[in-house]
């Protein structure tokens, strides 16, 4: 089992270490950056394999603005998860119409597997966060003895928050929870997401679009509790502008009779990392919990 | 009493407020900007005043840097310090070399008052950190009724770790408790404190420079034990490189025969803003334990 990863930098972070890394992607046909969080439990003289959350940024970022901002480093070290930061999208393809705008394209891959061209054939982000990636990384000589490929969670931010939810829901059974912050819940009914879908998918076919929106995967829903925590921001301006529509998620979490959804409205937080590093904790915790680590004494230190 | 400054952003923040703030720098000519965290303890219904921890940035920073990645935020929601993060120096004066390198000049001020032309009409960063600012922000209209002005600590990174150790040492009990990371510890004997020392204060005049040298400043320490809190990573290329020089501050308090230094060497750390984040909480409780904090409950679930 050799590497396929480069090692750019690492980090000592929270008595763990930060990897700053590069890997070949067959998904997306390019290079992809992934910053990975090993926490002290994975790196004691006798390693043991500890859980991942993947944590999917949201529109404009690079795995780095979480892994500087987002705080989720402090309780993955006390609670002893490994966090995994996947990019936002394939970089430096210059496909026609994809550095256009800030929310298209680069950095702006909706995490799906795009059906129109010019996307078609590299942004393949779905297949990429799913399968190519965690296959990697527990495929991986040094990672892959650390990780623990069983026991899986997701989380992310805005369109990551997007990611999380529909990848939850799309494979059931594959992540042990999910978590969003600020998520765009509905995506077929936003500008962010129709803008997004029409250029991915191709110009507005329901059927396929409602393949990939959080509020219409639900109402399919056939696992038990949705194990799901979402916070959002009373003062996030994407929120009152109508492109997060957590309320539209909600309410067909309620009519599908599905339990497990806790909707917090956060007084006064806006979109940004100092909303995300506030209520980090509680993500991871959340997290932990559903992936077995909280009856171990770490979590009283929290 | 009417307010000096100008808010140009506030953002909920740990459950308190974060503030961008500007005000006109009577000490430099320049406005000034900083950014002042308020913890819950100072915004509930019946605010009361919490004490102050300063933190001062290092080389190239501006108040953002620390305020988005240091993480003090977290141990001062649950202890009840405000954080004020002043700039690193007065900006947009075009002086003559101020913008040539980034280790001197703007961004670069070293905490001291310049002598030395063409700076030494706005580059009084000493008078405008000890006296001015306080006096600001203690006589504000808003922040005047939530700051106590009685209980203030002061800490700081690389150069601003600089500024923490000289300022407390300057002014004994103007300060309850003082720390570092990665402090430049020695400046009359490393490149960076000789450059910008013969910048500031004229070229060499060991007198005059070791007024502003803490392991020189410290032999005269007439104080009691120090309260004295710093860090160091030993994976710091800066201290590998000299820069630093922990080891002569050491030398020099023990010399002196003064107690209270505690400093540590961190396996393995850089001179980053994770290494910052993984001690902040440890840094803020130092403060805390000295500004009579600790006996809340709050200390308890850190």
């Amino acid at each position: 089992m050799a590497s396929s990863f480069t090692k750019t930098a690492t980090f000592a972070s929270f008595g763990g270490k930060l990897l700053k890394l590069t890997h070949a992607s067959t998904a997306t046909g390019t290079p992809m950056a992934v910053n990975v969080y090993l926490p002290p439990a994975a790196l004691q003289p006798t390693p043991s394999k500890v859980p991942v959350l993947f944590y999917l940024s949201g529109l404009t970022c690079t795995p780095d603005n979480a892994t500087e901002k987002g705080f989720f480093q402090h309780a993955a070290s006390k609670l002893g998860l490994a966090l995994v930061f996947p990019d936002t999208s394939p970089r430096g393809l210059n496909l026609p119409g994809e550095k256009d705008s800030w929310d298209f394209g680069e950095a702006a891959s909706f995490y799906i597997d795009a059906t129109a061209a010019p996307f078609d054939k590299n942004y393949r982000m779905e297949t990429y966060i799913t399968s190519e990636l965690p296959a990697a990384l527990f495929a991986d000589a040094e990672l892959g003895s650390l990780l623990d490929a069983s026991r899986v969670a997701i989380t992310g931010h805005s369109m990551g928050g997007h990611g999380a939810l529909t990848l939850y829901l799309k494979n059931p059974g594959k992540y042990a929870s999910v978590s969003a912050f600020a998520p765009i819940s509905n995506p077929t009914r936003c500008p962010w997401g129709q803008k997004a879908f029409a250029g991915y998918l191709g110009s507005e076919d329901e059927g396929e679009w409602r393949k990939h929106d959080a509020t219409e995967l639900v109402k399919g829903w056939t696992g038990r509790d949705l194990k799901a925590l979402v916070d959002v921001g009373t003062g996030d301006k994407f929120y009152q502008n109508g492109q997060l529509l957590p309320e539209n998620f909600e309410a067909a979490v309620k009519e599908a009779g599905v339990e497990g959804l806790e909707l917090r409205y956060q007084d006064g937080y806006d979109h940004s990392y100092f909303f995300m590093a506030s209520f980090a904790d509680d993500h991871v915790h959340h997290a932990a919990k559903h992936l077995g680590l909280l009856d171990k004494a770490a979590s009283a230190s929290l």
